[in-house]
């Protein structure tokens, strides 16, 4: 799919087929996330795929912002010791823009995939640090949910011209 | 360009050629920008286009981490009071990854278009804000540089089989 299609034709999709999605689909997504830049090239993202069903029901049960029956969860996850090391007082915040700009990456992959995907912000961190078997340095900041897509929802509509100005904040006009 | 493509070539260019970028061109990365999903669909989102000579100095000046004389600026911003209204105390992080999503698809978008472009988080933020005249509730949270390269610089080593686990972060094949 052309690049800027993607863009503009992805949308969040919050409920699945029970199609299951083939493991090589779901590590090609991971290497489009790490092709996102880096600050300093720290790379402390780390991910966690979760498919088998019994995880993914743990995984839904902790997370509220889940609704639909996904097939697959990435979990982008960042070490955040080695993120202060790399990055001192700034590499929290450069981590977390990082792993945002990876998970972009991978929602538009999946969507050139034919897959459907939504981004959750909304859930409980150490348990599911817990659940993941994750060590304390290593913590879960987004999940992104996966399969391929019942349906197409309509674009929630995207303010341009309200969010542009040029030069200055007074200059509406290029 | 398809989107594997583009994800797989972007670079982090940060020297360029003296070409001047036209405007329609900027505001078309920017309407990229906002394709970006946004949690809970608070679009807090805020763009300021630099492109003058001497705005462009000034930008340069207070940000450490340009180095070449970029031919314009993204300033990507956040309304923070916005943010916290909808978003309450998990708002700003919010905020933070959606203008970081929206990043992703600017820099993507400029690719496309043949622009070289680098992403800044080091810039002295209050200055930036009373520079650009923009009111206590919008923070510059990432600068955009862009212009046409000179080069292409070759790809820093991604980490790829190092941060991929299963199920559990015990496990490292599917």
């Amino acid at each position: 799919m052309e690049l800027i299609e993607a863009i503009k034709t992805r949308r969040s999709i919050r409920t699945f087929l029970d199609t299951p999605i083939e493991k090589d689909v779901l590590q090609d997504l991971v290497e489009a996330g790490v092709w996102a830049p880096s600050g300093g090239n720290m790379q402390t993202w780390r991910y966690i795929i979760v498919t088998q069903p019994r995880q993914l029901d743990h995984m839904r049960n902790l997370s509220p912002g889940i609704f639909g029956q996904p097939k697959a969860i990435i979990a982008v996850c960042t070490d955040v010791v080695e993120a202060e090391k790399k990055g001192g007082q700034l590499g929290h915040t450069m981590a977390l823009m990082d792993t945002s700009m990876a998970v972009q990456n991978i929602l538009l992959a999946a969507h050139d995939k034919g897959l459907g995907s939504c981004v959750i912000a909304s859930f409980h961190t150490s348990a599911v640090q817990k659940l993941l078997q994750l060590p304390s340095s290593i913590k879960p900041l987004l999940l992104i949910i996966l399969g391929y897509p019942t349906g197409k929802p309509s674009a929630p509509k995207r303010k341009i011209e309200e969010v542009i100005w040029w030069e200055t904040y007074s200059e509406r006009e290029p």
